[in-house]
């Protein structure tokens, strides 16, 4: 990965709860095969918001680019990650069984001026272009995830093309 | 008041912007009637977060026994005060010019197992609810509150009685 | 316990179907890990009106201090209890199958100005934070409870602590 | 109008609140229309819970045949009514101006199976409405009022031959 | 059933597809139970329109009192026959697999000023119901069937009591 | 526009109500900007449902090819319409106070299967949209047509370049 | 089929994602049924957008007369296939698994003026009327095809007598 | 700015119509405050399809680190320039008049794994925090930027303090 300096985390994965991990996995997974390095966390705005505090003041010293944060319901922990960091945060709205994310997703987007949280779809497909995001927003100095990032597109072409009827 | 330290607040109300006041005011008139001591503060989750947390903290030791939290849009400061505090934390969902507080309240609402808030109606009814339920919790301690709002609720069931068409 | 009177329930449960209990035990669980005693009972605001409006005349003299009220569809149970009691209501609004419980919570959350019902989420969680926050109300006038709450919060820290991925 | 005794209402239109007589008056003037005796009431399920249960419960000894009930937010005046009579009560959900009376409808339709409420549209042209399912049920046992809506929707039909563009 | 003329349905339930009979039944049984004669029929007001509007033309010659009209989706068959006669229809939304039968609701209920639909709950606890508001609106001719509602009323008040956890 | 007999409307354009026009007139707006003759009359199906019917039933044989059906609220027409002619139709979900739009345009684009309704967008956009949709349907049939729309797309094309800041 | 060339396709059934197939093939079904020769193809708005553009913009050449296009989600497929066509595009809105296809419909339907798209009801019951509404276009050029669907009007009509309770 | 070069625009705002100005100028605002360079253009997906692809293909080689995309209801113009190219896309769903929004906001955030829109919130604050959200982003390379942000949040901050009741 060039650049890339592999022992340090890039990208930091956090998320309200260990039960998000099977959501925010696909996150996780785009980043291992874009080759870009990441830390993933169990972080609970509303049981830890002291670690979650931490958490936020400390990322851009410890070398992190991005935050990635997923949580499901009344979801606090992307739009108070990013209101700890000047890093762009991106929020995943987990699924929940009653709402089904509905309420994920609106208390992650619907931020005030002045605090942004970049989210993405409800659910998996959203852990997947969370991952997605963050490497396009590191390609911005990283050019060899330009090009892994070409190439993932690419693939999606070709299975495109060999999933006809 | 009898028991109740006029001079002490009993009761924070707090707010994510100046411009939630009109809605919140609800909350103060309806404890001025009732003759709880309360004080008000602008406390913004996400512009403000290191002094949301210092209120939380340090509110049951400077006397509060409940805190009132309106927000809107992603609302974040009631159940993040409720995260940083054992006191009761009542939610305002404030009504937003998109969703009309249905972003508000699944945002204050929704909370997780662990930290609850207690949620009121969306806009201006839901304010005066929160002073009144505020009152209605501090009325276990303070015998001459319980005095007070029979004395309410007598009031409202005569409104009705004089508002026959 | 100390103070609290063990033989007396301070928080009466009830519901609007025997098929709520299953979310409302819930409630009834965190209340036993807190050692708040409590009664439950299933009260129908539809089905017998008259036992509703007896059991919430009667609560406070009977010696209740909150009432946890959990009903689904047009929910109707915590509101009219709340209309009869100045005691602290809070409504759970139950899932339900086609509404996914949308419709129990603006049932229960949406109360005019002047009877306040202190809502909280939707089913199984919400069941749960009632139960937390009828004890963090008791908690104003006892101050073990106080102890017990803190202690709650401490083993959710450790919880996710111990959930790493 | 023959058989119906002109003093004795058979009909009686309540609503939760003075504000509500805007929407409701459109289901008295459909009943004046079609010379239906009626009565009109505010009645507060919360504010006058005791006042509610002795109109529902005395209605039909009083001669009452249909009630037509209106309530907004977290409407459950029509419900209660339902509760403790078998007349038949027609719910008008009312315009909010928070959810626009997507609460107040959910609230009034969504009743248990064992308590039926006959709901109509949300505001006005659901309370028109509820004037005229009144006189559609008084018509199976009045016959000049058969005659009577018969008339009116011929007017009706009129009316749009003669609203051609 | 005394007065009741028992070869003679005085209740039609018509729904618009066979897939709609699992929730209807629920209407068929409750007036069973009651004792009220009834014919069903699927009438399908996209696929059977000219049999649609016949069955709501001759429903008052031949006998009907009330008609019970479910459906799914854009649901037409209640508004429709609504439009044809001028007997109470009450309407029972059919749950849908994509939207819950909010759909099939708003379809039912939102009519214009000028044709009421009463309209109940979604699903089966809507089609109950709208056998017993046809019992109740038959009742205020029929004598015999108030006192069956009673007992039914006093039946549902003994099985809350001995539903008790 | 050679081919197409201009004395003889192709497109139908109906209404539930007069209230529509001002929605319904922006797709009469560009048929005549497009040139192709067209009808327009208030057709409601709740309270002229016999003249809806027969409007139907005579389309066809009329000489009209496509017909564009606004209603709002349960919005019947367009359904009820399309289940009496094959001919294609086309529904315009018209904006309401209460749900904007959204109980129209469920209970016009949740048709069952069999019978199909060309739903366009709320309001006055979709009502353009259904007149742009009509003549692409008949340009299938009249060439003209076809470089009439191609000139329109051009039209449309140069005014965004043209609205630049 | 007389006139309608057998071996080249009339429709264009293209969908976003092959597990969308499931859905699209009732549309082919239908087609089937009625004997209209149709291709499928899988062509993803935002996977190839570029070979979308390419189909899009060749489909009138190759003879095409109607485009079916279902995508869920954020499904782009329809109205960007619309928008680079005048042929009629008949948009089928894919159910989700997290907002059941409310997202995937508001995608479709809210189309600006300028660029319309038919949209029909979310699933397989859409794709279905997706096939009908694409003959029902055919058939005012192909008189055979206007045959076939009155008989599936018949057909459909005796299956509802058929399927009496 | 130093390293920053003021004369190339390192941000694209696009938006699909010029009225959607007003809210979209608010992400202009923000970057001026900033001392970010930008380009703004009207460029609609639906109107312009080939303009669209032609900006985001080109934008990577024009020096274009992010793009902000403005759009309303079926609102495809940020999911499809994110379609191609990999630069980071900001989508802002722009206020409608029917839905409110929702209906931008869903056709922007549901985006299928694969393509991700960093979406932000309904409107005008959706706009402001989709150029901080792009600062953000360039402050990963540009560090001038990074101090710039942190005065941005004292200024926030100062301004919560000096706005108390």
């Amino acid at each position: 990965m060039g650049q890339m300096e592999k022992a340090r985390p890039l990208v930091g994965i956090i998320m309200g709860s260990r039960s998000d991990l099977e959501t925010m996995q696909d996150a996780a997974r785009v980043l291992d095969e874009l080759g870009v390095p990441y830390e993933m966390k169990v972080v609970s705005a509303h049981r830890t918001p002291d670690a979650m505090f931490a958490y936020a003041e400390s990322a851009e010293g410890r070398g992190l680019k991005v935050i990635i944060a997923g949580a499901g319901g009344a979801a606090h922990l992307p739009g108070m990650t990013a209101a700890k960091t000047t890093l762009p945060v991106i929020g995943v709205p987990v699924f929940t069984s009653s709402l089904h994310g509905l309420d994920s997703l609106l208390s992650i987007v619907q931020m005030p001026g002045g605090v942004p949280v970049a989210t993405v779809a409800i659910g998996k497909a959203g852990a997947k272009n969370a991952g997605l995001l963050a490497a396009q927003i590191l390609a911005l100095q990283y050019p060899e995830l330009r090009a892994a990032l070409a190439e993932y597109r690419a693939y999606m072409r070709q299975m495109v093309e060999e999933s006809q009827p």
